[in-house]
């Protein structure tokens, strides 16, 4: 039996793609520390916690297909909160930010259209555009300049006639590049311009570090037919497995249009739903918490990082990934080599070769993403064990 | 801005389209009997109740794409009770039955490629397939003959160059009907002879009257490549809201292809998952009584619509909806008028009319379909004003 092409085609996440390397480490009674993924180790806030203890209807039934009114209620009360006035038809609530991003590739590209992306980027959208059957037009960014937003010219050079949408995330994954005011105006200028989208992936809204505020697409004024929204709860209250997020536009054509996707898979989960609606007026002090949490992780990781000599790595202003440009030809054969033949006191670290998160062939071989997702001192030994590691792995090459 | 040519083709839910005539009727303070909907009354099991009171995990973290390799394990234990033997790897947990026809479809077509689907069926196949791009071509069966599977003959009559699939349900939503092995046998047959996958929506398994017993495409033999099962727990524990599927294979290429489609979304929500896992090891007895239970409400509707003069009802084996049709030309307009006209003592009964369940234009329009979700008083009540609404609308027209 023949498979579809698209079901050939479709990337196998490049971040797992070392699993089994780590699991053989594991199995040799080697400790592997985890900076591969975006796994938070915050603990789940209570008020989350506690609507799944204290849930006491009879029956678990369907939600309607747009989300619980009552937490779309919520969520323009969180919204105003960030200075984004909506209504509660603007926003649909989805099975996390990914059902999210499906849903904006589908309603506004057909099979065969184009869609920007600024490289480097979250591999998943390589699927998304698969499952939409979207191509994905790389823009590329650099490491030397902390990953910033190309200039007009060069986002403009990347327009076809098939174009339909820039989609970034902001903050960035994998970069922690933050896009400031300037940057989205520029962005809504030319999606004015061209007749395009802007997707705006913005699950890592509250990661924003040095003081700086984030700014949303929806912040932007004039584009209210061009700006779509995705967000989800997985980052901002580490609750990565309750798969809740949503989609919001002011435009209602649109939003009528992806409310006809949601209804064919009838509703988000209902509980969890719940749950993220209890997050909602969790106090602000949480995320100052949190934040000061990530700062100091951040931190460690690019202080041992400028320790070691030829890297490129400019300090990224969000999210909680930084991506180093490495002193070394193949970034995926040290992170096999890390899990297949170091170890220091039994101990090793995985981390995320950034090759995968580039579109373009051949870029990003020298590079690896960090994730900062672990404790302060579970991540200086990690970084520890990869300054070792690197050290070790270019004398050996 | 344009919208892609999918978001506007997609059709809205066909059964949702009433909603705002109930809602008028509500307004008005009329209480209106709900046979529209798939949504159970039956209480949700203690099993999983008590998981999402019991979870005390500090963090809510991702599970594998795959779905929890413990809730795999335990489905490998549920389907060999119904002897399927399988392997942990031939299982991927999905957000509901919907995600798992979505990667079904996906997997197994390319945009542009036809799917035969029995028709009346499940509107929702329709926005399945506009998510994937794919065509349903429909097999049109019957209310004369309960909604049986048409001749080979007539089946081979549907299929084309671009044919790569043969979906339906079993039991069927929203016919009832139940196809026995020599149904799934002949549909075997037809797809090893033109090289056609069989999807198999088998999310009413247990939901099948008269001792007759189910047979899985699983059951089949010698079609390992080509049999793709899908489920879902929605309807089996009247859990709905907790949005656990899986769809299954036994051919691990496609498994794999699939796996790439499940690793973009990440995995299926996680408290859910276990509390699902938790509902595998429910005892049969649970079935008996909920069985009985909608046996005897089958009775009753069944027995109710008998009453009507010039209908046409072959008594359903499977689920919980029946199809009936009417000795009237609209039954969408009926469908209105019993919520915007008639009432009886401030009550009125709404149901689905089925012309949304066919792809041929035309087909349908005089017919309805209940699903029989209410108890037996609420449920008789309802079918006494379905058979005095619908003898005032038949005076009056």
């Amino acid at each position: 039996m023949e498979l579809s092409k698209r079901a050939i085609d479709i990337q196998a996440s490049p971040i797992r793609k070392l699993a089994p390397y780590a699991d053989e480490a594991k199995a040799k009674g080697i400790h592997v520390y985890h900076l591969n993924i975006g796994q938070p180790d915050i603990e789940t806030p209570k008020e989350i916690m506690d609507v799944y203890k204290h849930f006491d209807e009879k029956v678990l039934s369907y939600g309607p297909s747009q989300g619980l009114l009552k937490y779309r209620q919520s969520l323009v009360r969180y919204y105003e909160k960030h200075n984004m006035p909506l209504k509660t038809d603007d926003i649909i609530v989805t099975t996390a930010g990914s059902e999210a991003i499906i849903f904006a590739l589908l309603a506004t590209c057909n099979a065969g259209d184009e869609v920007i992306v600024p490289e480097p980027f979250y591999t998943n959208y390589n699927g998304f555009a698969s499952i939409a059957g979207v191509h994905i037009k790389p823009l590329t960014t650099y490491a030397e300049d902390g990953f910033a937003l190309p200039s007009n010219e060069k986002i403009i050079e990347c327009i076809t006639d098939k174009t339909k949408a820039i989609l970034f995330s902001n903050p960035g994954n994998p970069t922690g590049a933050v896009y400031l005011k300037n940057d989205l105006e520029r962005l809504a200028d030319i999606a004015l311009k061209h007749n395009l989208y802007l997707i705006s992936d913005e699950v890592y809204r509250e990661f924003v570090y040095d003081g700086l505020s984030h700014t949303s697409i929806l912040h932007i004024n004039e584009i209210e037919d061009h700006a779509i929204m995705v967000d989800s709860i997985s980052k901002r209250y580490s609750a990565c497995g309750a798969r809740i997020g949503c989609i919001i536009s002011r435009d209602r054509v649109l939003m009528q249009a992806i409310l006809k996707f949601a209804q064919a898979r009838l509703c988000p989960p209902t509980i969890d739903q719940l749950a993220a609606n209890a997050a909602v007026d969790i106090e602000d002090a949480y995320f100052i918490d949190v934040l000061q949490e990530y700062d100091k992780r951040r931190n460690i990781v690019y202080n041992e990082i400028q320790q070691i000599e030829g890297v490129v790595c400019v300090k990224p202003e969000g999210a909680f990934y930084i991506i180093v440009k490495l002193p070394i030809d193949d970034a995926e054969d040290f992170a096999k080599w890390m899990l297949e033949e170091f170890s220091d006191n039994n101990e090793t670290v995985m981390f995320a070769p950034a090759e995968g998160f580039y579109a373009t062939p051949g870029l990003g071989r020298n590079e690896v993403r960090l994730a900062y997702i672990l404790n302060e001192n579970a991540l200086k030994r990690a970084m520890f064990l990869f300054r070792k590691g690197l050290q070790e792995y270019m004398e050996k090459k």
